[in-house]
């Protein structure tokens, strides 16, 4: 049968299109792999740890000493197994501890039940269970329970109604718990081994590099920022131009805008990881999250100032350069302020230039204010000479204040930045 | 023994520390189930679940039935039960596909390796095992899977092992399979059933309530800054006043900052969800997610305004009462809009007051625009009479400029709402 030649190409269309898909699709796999191949290597080390588990199945001596329980550990390394180490130490003391919780509770509830007769005892424990499982549940609305111990009351639930439960039916309810327990604990030290001692992700340096990032995004933001503003003398003064888009340097900052929920998991996690590179296993991740909520801070200034940036109402190009040089010189201290705040974190170490950078910075900064106080007294006098009847003329060339509203965010910023330095000066000292 | 009167106070203090935490410990929890009855609604159900199970293993016909697997829809309930309807869906859909799809290539891969003879058999099964469980980890990496299928993916890996794996010592996999699988619908059905038909949580519900509460949060913020902004115009002019706090109603706008997680995490889990109440099964709940970053953008701008009310650099009072008026009633306009958007988000009808108050809104907008143009003439013309030596006094006295940093926020804010109200209709019409 011949095909009319468009039904053709559509034919050929409609198969390109799924072609395109998969390609694309692979493409973005390639990407994500790309980008940080701990990723592949996590896949990797996942299979690692099950193969592990699976050779309590295959090799004979071993099969015999967990009798047939080694499901447990192949259920425990799924589960358990996450991307950092604080992760996988989390679910799996949180595991462990609730496992050993619920069973205990669960025998003694056994115990109880069987005392009260056979006829009861149903009754008896599916009541405890069914108390049991709303008091727990509802314990995972406690704020704190919430941070520290979610996954354990999962798993405290689950083995308290497995126990008491498949408790009825079996009898050796003591060895069985036994052997659970014993399968579990090889499953989460195959786990912890693979996680920790082969290609280990700490979620504590995840979160110190992603600090300093952050830091150093907003630098190039706020840099950004100022430059853009500044960057066009020519543009025309009266007129309203189009809405400028801001560099993709100065976009930086969105994304620090959204990172308290990653930084905050993060910081959970790092809690419960040991000593580890340069962190002490007291390491102050708290004090993480207080530069990041003041980097936040300092990311809705530069929100405000990208709105200047991008805002309709610009101030006149001859007005703007009053004060170009010392807003451009401000922003290059406070990129500079940042990143040596950046570079200090990074190292871990008491940077002595940070101290005379912030001086810079603030120097500039009233430097700045003072310009500012100068150039409304020169706008003033200018008028004063040139016209004192064109009101309307003067209202549009006088307003000297885009260059002051774009000044103050800036204020605001250079304290918030000393804020943040002064907490990362903490953060290093702790 | 008698204690020395120092000695007895410690001891009692020391006794009370405890008690006291207990207190403060039970005032919380009171308060967690206080805020949200639901909660305490949502640990019976999941009581009430698990002992619908576990009849499974007290009546004979129905323990013969499932023939001690049982506890898999004990495990069931247990994982898959969550707060929302949507989250309960989610994870059962993905339970049950991930279960059925690696029970599926399991059996498949356990037929080949027994073509392959009972040497190579256990090379083979880790072999897959290995190559399974690599891919599915590395594709939890994937943003599309993990938005969609993260918790698929696990329990995908989970039946694989389980599966390839015991089926290896066991020798009725097919039948093992097919009771597990009986089980865990048993479970997923009766989980399904508690979690939508006794006091259902709806995350599409919750989402909308969430939306529509936090835009009324805004306007109470706007609004309460504008007033904090205002409130005190006795201040004296030139001095520095201490930074002022705001208002607790002002605050309200730092939760719609950090809101943005919840939002997300909601939106896609309403996705699961089938139709309910005023919600078609079709809801588009990425609306939602766009208005609920238009308000951040909004909440942005508020933070900027809010610096400015707690800022040292104060505008003198008798400058500031010029705009006073209008800028009050800018605040009150831009309350009334978002109020009217909200309210015609939560009874989900196109308002047609909505456009009035826009209005409104804008001429108030324009009428500051124009008061703010006055009233720079006026300051200048205001000076030439007074004084044209004193350049410093002058710079203090002339700086009209915080009034109009105050107002540019609230510009953009507007313009802001003009975007949020245009969205919120695109939500309201689909």
């Amino acid at each position: 049968m011949l095909l009319h030649p468009s039904s053709k190409s559509w034919l050929l269309s409609w198969m390109a299109a799924p072609r395109d898909r998969v390609a694309g699709f692979g493409r973005m796999v390639w990407k994500v792999g790309a980008d940080d191949p701990r990723r592949v290597v996590h896949g990797l080390k996942v299979a690692l740890a099950l193969a592990l588990c699976s050779v309590f199945y295959y090799v004979h001596p071993l099969y015999d000493f967990t009798g047939g329980n080694a499901m447990w550990a192949v259920l425990t390394v799924v589960v358990v197994f996450e991307y950092t180490v604080g992760a996988c130490l989390y679910k799996g003391l949180n595991r462990a501890m609730a496992t050993v919780a619920g069973g205990a509770l669960a025998l003694g509830a056994h115990w109880v039940a069987s005392q009260s007769g056979k006829e009861f005892q149903p009754y008896v424990l599916t009541g405890s269970m069914f108390i049991m499982a709303a008091v727990a549940t509802f314990s995972r609305f406690i704020p704190t329970m919430k941070a520290k111990f979610d996954y354990g009351v999962t798993v405290f639930i689950l083995t308290y109604c497995l126990v008491s439960v498949s408790g009825y039916r079996a009898d050796e309810v003591v060895f069985m718990a036994q052997q659970r327990l014993t399968t579990i604990a090889i499953g989460a030290f195959i786990c912890f081994a693979v996680c920790t001692f082969v290609f280990p992700v700490w979620a504590g340096q995840e979160l110190h590099v992603l600090v300093a990032r952050n830091m150093d995004k907003i630098a190039a933001a706020a840099e950004g920022c100022v430059e853009d503003y500044f960057c066009d003398p020519d543009a025309d003064a009266g007129e309203k131009p189009a809405r400028r888009a801001l560099s993709a340097k100065s976009n930086g900052y969105k994304q620090v805008l959204n990172a308290k929920a990653s930084e905050d998991s993060l910081a959970n996690l790092a809690k419960w990881e040991p000593g580890h590179g340069k962190f002490g296993f007291r390491h102050p991740y708290g004090q993480y999250q207080k530069v990041g909520a003041a980097m936040r801070c300092c990311a809705y200034c530069i929100d405000a100032l990208a709105a200047c940036v991008g805002s309709e109402a610009q101030t006149p190009a001859h007005v703007k350069k009053h004060l170009a040089g010392t807003c451009l010189a401000l922003g290059r201290h406070l990129a500079t302020v940042l990143r040596e705040a950046s570079g200090s974190v990074t190292s871990m170490t008491r940077s002595d230039r940070l101290g005379l950078v912030v001086a810079d910075m603030n120097a500039t900064a009233q430097e700045l204010r003072d310009k500012l106080r100068c150039l409304a007294t020169v706008l003033e006098e200018g008028e004063d000479e040139i016209s004192e009847a064109e009101h309307e003329q003067n209202a549009v060339t006088e307003l000297p204040t885009p260059p002051l509203i774009e000044a103050l965010p800036l204020f605001s910023a250079a304290s918030m930045l000393l804020e943040v330095c002064a907490r990362a000066e903490l953060v290093i000292g702790a």
